[in-house]
């Protein structure tokens, strides 16, 4: 118990970092460039890509953590290969403030795929780390507590592979599309976070 | 009770870190615009915007963080839509490094309009996080401990609804007089901790 | 317990972000500004006051949070006035990476003394936080356990009240002598070191 | 028990902030700079020095956080000399952003030789920090368990000893050879992470 309390605090930690890191790549317009009230409510509504991309990125984070949250609710026990795991998922929560950046950067811009592309394929790589992540609870020792319901562990599978398949799909068709790309992201999103709170596992 | 602790030391990363990174806001006058001893006492002093709008929201935090530990004092368990209204309301609280920082930019100039407004529009945000998460300790199932005293949470729905009021108002007036917006938050605040610190419930 | 336990993971939140914040001060030379390897060694050296604040802070950080540790040992409940004495506390611990980056940029300049009475003033509100806390051990309900040790709780005032004379006469001394003000300072940090692993109470 | 659960809890905070602060030298290509897809492309190709910095560093801060927590798993009180190492060791953590920004910048230029050095020497000092806290783990009184496995405290001195004479090896070498110290650097990283995955202790 103590064990996995501190590999908690420390995931809550990179999880809370990351997700309030988010908020300082919306800058504020520098005030010699605003000339009228105005010009900087224009500036202001300018800045959509920056709060779409923070309202994304964060919505990923939360689900993220919750979904680490209710899996750690059921383990009792940790091995080196599941830290090690777990140390990769946090590597992929990590990243997000730096694709999160560019995504904000060019989603205005003719030049939008490779940050689509990027966006697209962190959510591949972080679906990789749940995967992972989970396989490391059954090898090199089991994890679980003997008596706990495997629904639980059933919903990440089933959240995980449909992320991994949309992911794949959406970076792919990013080279192509990055609009609807990015829009398949949003309706995942969507989708993660209606289940989420209408699962049945609390 | 182990459920819970989790969710408080997120929590009080995402506080912690929101509170913190306040101060990157304040930027140190660069040494090559200085060229005297008074010429370096001049700028630090015209940096006040910035004072300002980091002690009116390092307070609000902290308010924030203390009617936070109170209500997680009084619950025993969780639910997701719980979970998922706190991170909405860590969301609120994730947004003022930036509204505290186009406070601070333009508080001093005669585009002073819109961050004013911005930044009470984050209050009414904030309130509403609020109301919602206090919304889910009774649904779908009820948080609160049986034995629980509902003072603390009266306390906690009255100055959430004062703010309310306050940051709704002083939206709509910051169009027009921003500055008097600006001191009624102000007031706010002293209400509040003062509110807070004679509370009776600890 | 289970209540002083958040007031700790709060204020360790606070301290661990910004005592590593202070790193970001620390800025590495552009490499268009450099043209050799004795070019990079020479503005690396050059960086002597960032390495000389950070590791001032650091230590005057640290030293904090072992006494606020400590003096946590001996509490087992709060009460609002303590919560936001503690709030205060932590505000003077938040403004630390701004001093010293001021200290830093303005170290080997010509206009070192606002510098350095800032930062030695940062000092004097640091002490007035730590007798305000101690204050509300007593009042407005006694907060100690009743077997403790006063030996600590005198321990943590004696080396408050040693801070705060140092500071106020530095603060005043940086207006003729800012680099005799810093060096008493650096032997004030050094003093306190030595007491504190000195210290009969673990 | 209480008192060094809230040494890991600041540590914890430490770690975790120094390991997500990493990405914020990760910079996005400005997009005033970009022209085309394949000039931002070619820009976020350009970016593999930050890329490989950042999870060179990454590794060894999670390697570090890996031992940190066996660490402490076999302790169950501290002192005040054991406070103060361990704060040492955390200050060699948090100088990483500082000097993962500088290798990144420099790995790809003619003059990456002093941060080469300067990196590997951080390595010195944390292995300094690592030998200095075991050694606080015997005097000035006994902190482990007495029903404690040396096998982990032995595995933790091998592997401080072998990266001390990694360290202080490449950091000679960096001087002649950076490129080829870097990839001892390198080899270290990897040597560790597969030795700690498969310790026998859990």
């Amino acid at each position: 118990m103590k064990e996995n309390a501190r590999i908690e605090a420390f995931s809550d930690g990179v999880f809370a970092i990351a997700i309030t890191l988010l908020i300082l790549e919306i800058k504020v317009p520098p005030h010699e460039t605003i000339h009228s009230v105005s010009d900087l409510w224009n500036s202001l509504i300018r800045l959509w890509p920056s709060y779409f991309a923070f309202l994304l990125s964060f919505g990923i984070i939360l689900v993220s953590w919750v979904n680490h949250h209710y899996l750690f609710n059921v383990l009792d026990k940790s091995s080196r290969p599941f830290l090690y795991a777990n140390g990769f998922l946090l590597l992929t929560i990590t990243v997000m403030p730096f694709s999160t950046a560019l995504l904000a950067e060019y989603i205005a811009t003719d030049y939008v795929k490779p940050a689509v592309a990027l966006y697209c394929f962190g959510g591949v790589i972080n679906s990789m780390g749940w995967n992972l992540l989970l396989h490391t609870l059954y090898k090199p020792k089991p994890l679980l507590h003997s008596h706990v319901s495997f629904e639980m562990i059933d919903s990440i599978k089933r959240s995980t592979q449909l992320g991994m398949i949309v992911y794949i799909g959406t970076t792919v068709l990013a080279f192509w599309f990055p609009i609807i790309a990015l829009v398949l992201n949003l309706m995942l999103w969507i989708v993660w976070i209606t289940l989420s709170i209408n699962a049945k596992t609390d």
